[in-house]
């Protein structure tokens, strides 16, 4: 039989796929001697096992599971459920990639009413004891049985009131006797059992748990957001228990080798005394800075730094740490790469090529390309700011400026997002339910929690703004208000800005501005244009947008439609003039009009893009687009027009599609009126010719016919097209080359790619139209079926969002092939918006593309995941 | 260079290709040493060359023309051009493929005002050489310089007039002068310029003419109509003349070696003495039987006799053989196999494999499966036909039954048909110019013309019944009035019966029946079913549909759509209230209502088709389509359904979709609401089993999943529908089977059909929405293009009437070798309407189908056209 459970010597740090990251990470510091409690880990393949077998744990996975324990016993010298010497063991997720937050722990397992009395006489502490038990009920009713953790906490607010304390540690044993027999009570008064005492039942239901959680709607909306397959599964994490609540020289914590919102080269962390580690993160009590710890216990914390220097060079990144001080002996519970804000990665990544720790090309992996985002977005307005003071100040938690109205429930701010409002959501602390609502907050803030709080570390994550732990303020999610130290009270609606580079929280909106592409971007982004071979253009069809572009580092237009132009106010008077033409010579005058600014409109890009290249497409959209449906609005145009109503809705009605995405459009339009593609053909090129004489920019226009199917279509467009262009070009009297080339956009165009290579000097795949034709998904009309979709796992992800690259893909790279056989020096591109997704851009660069074209914002995370995606194939990483 | 001219003697009867139809028996008959004018063959290369160059004649091409000219010239002994020994040529086109009447012919080229007084001179025959020489001016004009023919006719006219003559034949040589005189002023008025009088420039520019006729819009016309690519060019055949107008000892005629209408073995022809082949085809004069010619000249009948027989051994087929008679000796002009009726076309094929001349595999070649259509329609009802009495009867030139109301011109008719009026198109006689409306016609009379007409050779070829030449009627075109011989008028729109068997024309509608399937027709089936490999299945939802289809020979069903039986007035109502509904309770509570019925359906279905298979497909359309969308209907139904208008209203616009055909149909309803995939497979399997319990039929039902993208949409529904299907089995007790596949009509399914068959246990390709994602084509908006896209040569033909192989097919290819790379015996089908075209079918047997399905009607043609696509395959054609 396989081997689905491994010790963790026989493990290694390489093993990730197999033994998830946490797995890995425990084998790997094992190996290298440091003080990691002992344990095993179950892979991943047995998670998927589960799945496949319905949800149940094969029974010999089960014996290999008890074989394991019983190595395990006999390493520690200690066994489950024996009074004697028992073992504890917490049971943990660890998927291959880091989901933090989102799967579910189980502390103390093996405690029951007999080993916790043991354990009180072993230890001699039995308030140690029951605690341990009574969390253990907590977690375990929580995670394996669904008992929400929070209804147990009225118990404890009961006999806190009773004893007239405040805080948990103010409890004594007898206290936390009295709290495990209310547990237990209702524990069985909820679920109609009593709570189980057998610790190897504990354990194949906590290991189960894990399993299970795997597919909750948290772990599936992270997953989603981040791109990880369902089917990779999570392994778990059996390992013997140390105790960070064993008293005053005990205690947990978590660091960073640097800090993670800066990335300053210092350790950064914070712990508590008396605790277990769900203390920390979840932000009950507010933990004490990792310096601190240097003065309570100097001879454990100098351990700690040079296990944690070790560390950030044995796996040459900024690692992120838990421990366990255990009656003042120190224990690694884990490491990882830790996650970081936007600004901090670029640091990170900076100071370790100057440390000579890494070379450019790891560097360049070690910023996720979709955090710099963060980086390309307004912060305040330094002039702003100064006038505004700060109501108050939190823990600068995720960074970023944010300004939006509040709102006190996930749901109300998702709810709020789809009416278009920008909100910010003000909670008490966050929970992993909250996910969804976070995802689409401007910012968030919450009352309670450290910088590793769940709101911090999601936040960061999301790339969104984060001021959390904001003392003195009164979170009432029930009369939806915010209270500040003050007295100040804001309504759900109201307005507040937040810092999260600083941590201040402001009433009002406050101004922002453009974000700063000098300094350590810079140099960082100049690494990654050095090394990425897949070029990065624009989606542009504005001056503005070109100039935005070229800021961000755009190497040309992929896609300027000109169909925006068309809208114009003051254009569209002439375009609708030709669509409701009777004759020929009516359309070509009104087409005459419109020349005159569609030129000016390409002059003006061109000059904007400097004379790097630039890609036209013809009119693409279906003409009944630019006239109105309704009866009044069509009475108006017509009075305005000076043609009769019935003609004009005569026309609109002729024109009406049953599936206009399928209908008259793109070169189907020039080959009904050629004159439309001859008028635009006049525009682009007579504008390049301005250009080139007035301004010296030898302009090579890149001509774009859209939506072929055939490559007979593309042959006659082109035919108009040449006529006109050589006709001007020759008058001007320069040698001014051009191009025509196509998108690929039908799945005919994609599979007949050989043919239309022909007649096409360039492809551009339009991955919109051509993920829309390929599923057959109206991309208007998918909504209604992609939440269904994802909540049976049917889709993992929005093909529309990240590009499919079974389907689609296929028939891009038949494509690509079939185009070069025929061509082979054909320029390939990509301007669907696909171009500026991360995985879609790696897929862009294997397939052989040239270039990628995305919005302007998109710019540099395409230009830094080219760049990884070519240290990927070169294995540099 | 490329040799692009061969003379006769260099050519034989397999180079088609190269020297068209007409050209090559033209070179194999002068191969077998009959009498036949020697000339040169223009290859097809040299159109297609035409075309590339810009229609233009390449000047090397032209100097090879001349060269071959010089060489005919040295075997003739005559010079094109020279008094003393003139050399007069026809030019006729010769496609590849046989297009009768469609391509231009000029006769006694070489003429002019010197030749022609030098031929009479010569001939002794100052009347022969002036009637050559006035023909030729009509239709040199007609052909190269595109000046009507119909316009020269006013001056014989005028010229019979003033000598007070009825027939062309009673002009002497005299007003044969007088009229040269008249066309040339004519042709001088018209045209500008004076009638050409080099004969090297005639035969230039009247090759050209030929070139440029392949292009005119009848020649597309019937290109499109047939199946005939534009890119195979057209043939010049340039042949010395002989003279069928020398005189009562000259003569021209057609004639077949068995009878064209009825297959009778039996020479059948005609021919007029004293006349130019054109006489003949055109009707102008009625001809004589071609039995006649054995009184009039009995050796030279007795000679046609025997090269007939030998035509018909030789090429192992029925011949249409073209001949002239000049002074009584027989030349050979054209030999071909002769286009038949579908009925002559069976017996000739039975009788030919009867007499032992061809085998089973060469008799299936012999039927054009599509003209099988005309013997799978109605005939006149033998007892309504008794009753009724023919007002007149006509020659019957294509078999059939037809019934319609009377139009008088090809336009009228083709206007009547597209408001779905049965047309019956009355001519004088039918030129090219009237094919569109012929085409759409029930039938055709004209008033002259014999079996050889134009009139008749396009109807036989198309299928459609045909009486010709019916004398003593009276057809006004500007009155619109067709006058029979006893008075009696008959106005446009007026409905008379037409009965291309007999040639029996009656007033009023009779009753028909339907066909007889037995026969010939049922040995000549028996033969195709024995030879093909692909089996052919039916599309059908009704028991109806079902007995129609098996009659005809369908082997199953292969589409049975399910939405058409919610349709049903008794149904609507409960779909309706399963689309309302707002819980899942409610729905199933709809779906019970539905179930009975639905299973009702099904085993009237199976009990019809008596235990062969039967595919049922899933709820396919989206379900707004069974709600109303007008304010008023929606009111109403709200009424009816009692439930508030604003509900139904919101209803009906939550459902809207902006490409209903991209949208929310499919398996995409049964993953949005599994209930109706449960309810459904419950219809279908409880059906068989009642089938099979009570008529021990037994069932395998084939469910079908249709609109898969993604194999986990197909996954997802196939576990819904085992679950119900399995229980339905058990608890029944018998040993039932089915089967789960898919449709693969997205393309993505296509591309991804090696995962999709990990589940699907078949696949039938749904080519209509194949090709409308594969082309980005709405099948219901692509009308206002198409006509364009045949016009600009983009197109050849319409992609939802003939399977687009280059496209679409290459993706079924795709999926074919993908899908059983997977499942090696999973079950290929077809049941686009593709399933029932010829050269769609021969496809799906290239590629490896199992079967098409098609409509019922177009059963025994998918039969035939398999069988046919088996004996290409063998090479045994």
């Amino acid at each position: 039989m396989k081997k689905y459970v491994y010790m963790f010597p026989e493990g290694n740090g390489k093993m990730r796929e197999l033994l998830g990251g946490k797995g890995a990470n425990l084998a790997e510091m094992t190996g290298l001697g440091m003080p990691v409690p002992q344990g095993f880990t179950i892979t991943t393949e047995a998670c998927t096992r589960y799945y496949e077998d319905g949800k149940t744990i094969y029974p010999d996975i089960q014996d290999q599971i008890l074989l394991y324990l019983d190595q395990l016993e006999k390493i520690t010298g200690k066994t489950l459920g024996d009074p004697e010497k028992p073992l504890l063991v917490s049971v943990r997720s660890g998927a291959r990639a880091s989901m933090p937050g989102m799967m579910d722990t189980i502390l103390n397992l093996g405690m029951n009413d007999e080993i916790c009395e043991a354990v009180a006489k072993l230890t001699n502490n039995p308030r140690f004891a029951r605690d341990s038990y009574r969390r253990f009920i907590q977690m375990f009713s929580d995670v394996v049985m669904e008992l929400p953790k929070s209804s147990f906490e009225q118990f404890i607010d009961q006999v806190k009131d009773k004893k007239g304390v405040k805080m948990d540690n103010e409890l004594d044993a007898d206290d936390m006797s009295e709290l495990i027999v209310l547990f237990k009570d209702h524990y069985k008064k909820s679920l109609g059992e009593d709570f189980p005492q057998d610790p190897k039942k504990q354990l194949m239901e906590a290991v189960r748990a894990v399993f299970r959680s795997w597919d909750n709607p948290r772990a599936n909306t992270y997953r989603r957001m981040n791109d990880i397959p369902h089917s990779w599964g999570t392994a778990v994490n059996v390992q013997s228990m140390v105790f960070g609540n064993m008293g005053e020289t005990s205690g947990t914590g978590v660091a960073f080798t640097r800090n993670p919102a800066t990335g300053e080269k210092k350790l950064y962390g914070e712990f508590l005394m008396n605790a277990q580690g769900e203390d920390v993160v979840a932000g009950i009590r507010t933990p004490q800075p990792i310096s601190a710890l240097a003065d309570t216990m100097p001879e454990v914390y100098q351990q700690f730094v040079d296990i944690s220097s070790r560390l950030e060079k044995h796996y040459g990144d900024m690692q992120d740490m838990e421990f366990t001080i255990e009656n003042g002996k120190l224990y690694m519970l884990q490491t990882r790469n830790g996650k970081r804000t936007a600004q901090a990665a670029l640091k990170v990544a900076v100071d370790l090529v100057d440390e000579g720790v890494c070379t450019k090309e790891q560097a360049v992996m070690k910023v996720e390309a979709k955090q710099l985002d963060a980086l390309l977005h307004p912060t305040f307005d330094p002039a702003a700011l100064k006038a505004a003071t700060p109501i108050t100040t939190g823990l600068p938690a995720s960074p970023g400026a944010a300004c939006g109205a509040v709102y006190f429930t996930a749901d109300d701010a998702a709810k709020a997002h789809k009416t278009g409002i920008k909100a910010v959501l003000v909670r008490q602390e966050t929970s992993p339910e909250d996910i969804d609502g976070m995802a689409v907050s401007e910012g968030i803030m919450t009352a309670r929690g450290g910088m590793t709080s769940h709101a911090a570390v999601v936040a960061r994550g999301m790339g969104t703004c984060c001021v959390a732990g904001v003392n003195g303020i009164k979170v009432s999610e029930e009369d939806k208000t915010l209270t500040f130290a003050d007295g100040t009270v804001v309504h759900e609606g109201d307005v507040i800005s937040l810092d999260g580079s600083t941590g201040n929280v402001y009433l009002g909106a406050i101004a922002t501005q453009e974000a700063e592409l000098t300094g350590d971007f810079g140099r960082f982004m100049g690494w990654a244009d050095e090394i990425r071979t897949l070029h990065v253009r624009t989606n542009g069809d504005t001056p503005r947008d070109a100039t935005q572009a070229r800021k961000f580092g755009a190497e040309g237009i992929g896609l300027c439609r000109t169909e925006h132009m068309f809208f114009e106010p003051a254009r569209i008077k002439a375009v609708r003039e030709m669509i409701i033409s009777d004759t020929l010579e009516q359309r070509k005058a009104a087409l005459a009009k419109i020349l005159p600014m569609q030129r000016g409109d390409f002059e003006a890009i061109y000059r904007a893009m400097g004379g790097l290249p630039v890609t036209i497409r013809l009119l693409d959209p279906p003409l009944h687009e630019f006239l109105p449906h309704e009866d009044d609005e069509i009475k108006e145009l017509a009075d305005e027009m000076g043609v009769s109503f019935d003609k004009l809705k005569g026309k609109v009605e002729s024109l009406h599609e049953f599936n206009p995405m399928l209908g008259t459009r793109g070169c189907r339009l020039d080959v009904l009126y050629p004159e439309i593609a001859e008028m635009q053909t006049e525009a682009i090129v007579s504008a390049a010719i301005n250009v080139w004489k007035e301004d010296g920019l030898h302009i090579t226009p890149e001509i774009m016919v859209p939506l072929v199917s055939e490559v007979n279509e593309l042959r006659f467009v082109k035919k108009v097209i040449k006529a006109k262009a050589d006709e001007l070009i020759e008058q001007s009297g320069l040698k001014m080359k051009y191009m025509v080339g196509t998108m690929i956009e039908t799945p005919r165009a994609a599979v007949t790619a050989g043919d239309v290579a022909k007649e096409a000097e360039f492809f551009s795949f339009g991955t919109n139209d051509l993920t829309q034709m390929t599923y057959g998904f109206s991309r208007d009309d998918v909504g209604r079926i992609l939440e269904t979709y994802f909540d049976k796992k049917i889709l993992e992800s929005d093909p529309f969002a990240r590009l499919d690259q079974n389907g689609v893909g296929r028939l891009i790279r038949f494509a690509v092939a079939e185009g070069k056989r025929t061509r082979p020096d054909i320029k390939l591109g990509i301007c669907g918006e696909h171009g500026g997704d991360l995985s879609s851009v790696e897929f862009c660069h294997n397939v052989g593309l040239n270039y990628v074209s995305c919005s302007p914002f998109r710019v540099p995370i395409a230009r830094l995941a080219a760049a990884q995606a070519r240290v990927k194939e070169l294995g540099l990483a």
